[in-house]
């Protein structure tokens, strides 16, 4: 057992190039987990020699964690040695000190997340530094819908890391003749034409850029409560006025914000020559949570797009491959709206969780493009590529559509139940396919009911409001869907 | 043979989840190469049961590729056996199908680069399709300055990929508090505060919207010649009109565009009060054939910020890293002109290849920055962090500021010998460390010179206008900058 504890204890550089030696933190956070009652004896007896370092952290030494194996092989029973070592594989770095080093680096953009810390997955389920799981219902904002680990991704991105990790752009590669070669057939024939970038925000900027050069004009309408990105470009087109005041892009003279399925207001625009393009998410999420567009609106827009030689839009970050089916089969939201959109602005879990993206076009809004327009580093490299060809591969042959369609199923018809069990406590049920949203009578009832999921083990995806809503990646399977709906019943029974 | 073969024409899934079965295509040039006189006679006799599939490409089937395996353990001699796999494992698509498929599919945003299809690299070395190897002069505009492979990184990527691939920039995880940790001390020491993106000119964008954040204002002055990105915030301040007229972002009323080095005009647009942020990349390099700032004026500029309480930005994306080291461990082009930059965008080579990058600012503006100003999907995500970990370390392992001096020593004493060799050929040698750029009497010359260089295995950037640009990668040795030298002095022998 020493052995494997010291294994755990120190980072053999050729095993693990991304490891450091365990910290003193974690050791006793983890003899903490495992052995409460002697975790401070063990640690005063053979730690008092570690060195603070940068951070005013104790890294061990080599010397040290020799030791440190050798007295706990004695000390620790073989299931207490078993668990101590993987959960050291498992984080190296004790939780507050991961805590602490994000609190003092991290530039505070965003609400640091600490409640948990992730350190390892499996198909559907996190694990925490704390040896806890929990059922996923975030899925990084639709980023790992096929779960977060990937054993295919990790064995392809090793073989082209060694083979050639980085082409631009805007020269040929294999690994993308390849994607190319093969490309699933999941997206609407018309669009056949592909810009690929690395976020979600580049791809939407992108796309308005090719929109702009398409229609010759600049106007663009897009949607109230929508959210696009945070580049100038797609916060411009993102409504909240939060995220636009604080870098001045709030009072664009090329945007126009109208509500939600007004058709009539987009025609207005349209018809007085101010804009002719439109964006959308067919499903808002982010910041309406959870409102699908009404399907005569998206078909109006598609018409009034034809009609002025407009360009429609999609922004299927988070909608797209597979997590809005409403049939099987359906990799887009706007297939469910049985709508083409000019431009689909694509990403999220398009790479399994690898950071790829990219617009897709028609080849009338290709040939808007010429040469010097744009131009990307990384967009579209071989690492991207194998990834994007391996996650793709995987949602066709594990169906996931299909999955999602029957889940859906079991989600609605759990929650409805769910709403007449606890009447008054569950307002309006939404959504499309995996992407599901429900309101209860306040954003503390939210909260609440969050905090009593996390205790069932179920991790919540960011709320809005006081709408809670439910991302689980698209692999669950219909026992983890009906352990959701257990906690979720659990949870509101004690909020009730 | 006949096995080795077979597994070069067939994708083993479990080992090479990211390859296909080899085409037809490919087969037919492998042979040609390995062995010209005989190669159509096999395909003729052996392939004519292929059938072509998608974007009419014939993908061997197993069966097939086990009886053509058989056939060419008879007909190729060992070495040539042996040649023909190694050809196939390289790549298992052929060169023009890889082309075709590309100018397919691709939106024509950048001019196709297809004169070499690179598959392979070892240090500093490119190898392509046919067998060729060059000497990188281009190191995807410094995005693979450690090389275009990386054992260590691939090792870390496949282990990150199997414990947790993706976790979102708001939320803790280990392998960013572990980069954290160690954080080399590569950083100026004011520049304590990061926010995570993918690609450099998104790092841009955020970096101007920070800056507007901090400075309560929206003005931005940028350098005329100057590049940032694609964006539309990081191409609004990038000076060339080609890349802003088909989108409208031509006549901004944030930006002012001035002469490089004339700090006058900068002191005079802040007096005004019209603008408070300066962005520029200390050498120019994209887009004015690398042109380094004069030092007075960037020290000049950074009075100016201090004075008017501004916001000097440095682009640092591609002069970063040690690209542009002076002196060994200057690790930024500003280090090399003594400022310290309010914020700096970094990015192409910080991940080894990886697309990771970042926005480091000091305290004071990174506290003008609230929640809910910004966020990131795949931002710092445990990948990228588990590449920059690894890329960085070994950048600092390597000594590679040390290597940049000595190199960009030799170039420029080997460049000015050149030049008194062949007089009225080379005209200006400029740049700092390995960001190297000198001029010829014309753009025609430039192209003459560089197809010579192909042919004497040396593989170039893209030039600007009449100068020629060299980045090799950080790794090179004596001996390959002597290489190039030779060709350089081979190639003007030829023009001249």
């Amino acid at each position: 057992m020493g052995n494997a504890l010291y294994n755990a204890l120190v980072s053999d550089r050729k095993q693990h190039p991304e490891r450091i030696n365990a910290t003193v933190g974690r050791v006793r956070e983890a003899l903490g987990i495992v052995c409460p009652a002697k975790a401070d004896v063990i640690c005063d007896k053979h730690l008092k020699n570690a060195v603070k370092g940068r951070n005013g952290i104790s890294v061990l030494t080599d010397k040290l964690a020799f030791k440190l194996a050798r007295a706990l092989a004695k000390e620790l029973s073989g299931s207490e040695a078993k668990r101590f070592a993987a959960l050291i594989n498992d984080s190296e770095i004790s939780t507050q000190e991961a805590i602490d080093l994000h609190e003092k680096y991290k530039i505070p953009v965003s609400h640091l997340e600490k409640d948990l810390v992730f350190c390892r997955a499996q198909g559907a389920w996190l694990y925490d530094t704390l040896g806890n799981k929990y059922l996923d219902m975030d899925s990084n904002y639709s980023a790992t819908n096929l779960g977060n680990e990937n054993g295919e991704i990790a064995i392809g991105l090793m073989n082209q890391a060694r083979q050639l990790i980085a082409t631009k752009e805007d020269r040929v590669h294999i690994p993308r003749a390849r994607f190319l070669q093969v490309i699933q057939p999941m997206f609407p024939k018309e669009l056949t034409q592909f810009y690929w970038q690395n976020s979600g925000g580049e791809a939407v900027d992108k796309s308005l850029k090719m929109a702009k050069a398409y229609t010759k004009q600049k106007g663009v309408i897009a949607l109230k409560n929508g959210f696009h990105g945070r580049t100038h470009g797609a916060v411009a087109v993102t409504y909240n006025i939060k995220y636009r005041a604080p870098f001045f892009l709030d009072q664009q003279d090329w945007v126009y914000f109208v509500e939600p399925n007004d058709d009539e207001a987009i025609a207005k625009l349209m018809k007085q020559g101010r804009a002719k393009i439109v964006i959308m998410e067919p499903v808002q999420s982010e910041e309406a949570g959870v409102r699908p567009l009404k399907p005569g609106f998206v078909k109006k827009v598609r018409a009034l797009c034809d009609k002025y030689n407009g360009a429609l839009i999609c922004d299927e970050v988070q909608t797209g491959f597979g997590r809005c089916a409403a049939r099987p089969g359906q990799w887009w939201a706007s297939q469910a709206y049985g709508v083409v959109p000019d431009i689909m602005a694509i990403g999220k879990s398009f790479g399994g969780g690898y950071p790829v993206t990219a617009v897709v076009t028609n080849s009338k809004v290709s040939a808007a493009m010429k040469p010097g327009y744009d131009g990307s580093t990384f967009g579209g490299n071989p690492m991207a590529m194998v990834a994007a060809y391996i996650a793709t591969r995987q949602m066709v042959e594990k169906d996931i559509t299909s999955n999602v369609v029957a889940r859906s199923k079991q989600f609605r018809s759990g929650l409805e139940k769910l709403k007449k069990q606890f009447p008054g406590l569950i307002g309006d049920i939404r959504g499309i396919g995996l992407m599901i949203g429900f309101d209860l009578p306040s954003k503390e009832a939210v909260a609440e009911l969050q905090s009593h999921l996390k205790d069932n083990g179920v991790h919540s995806s960011l709320s809005t409001g006081n709408a809670v809503r439910l991302l689980p990646p698209l692999i669950i399977s219909t026992k983890e869907a009906a352990f959701t709906l257990k906690a979720i019943a659990n949870g509101l029974g004690r909020i009730g």
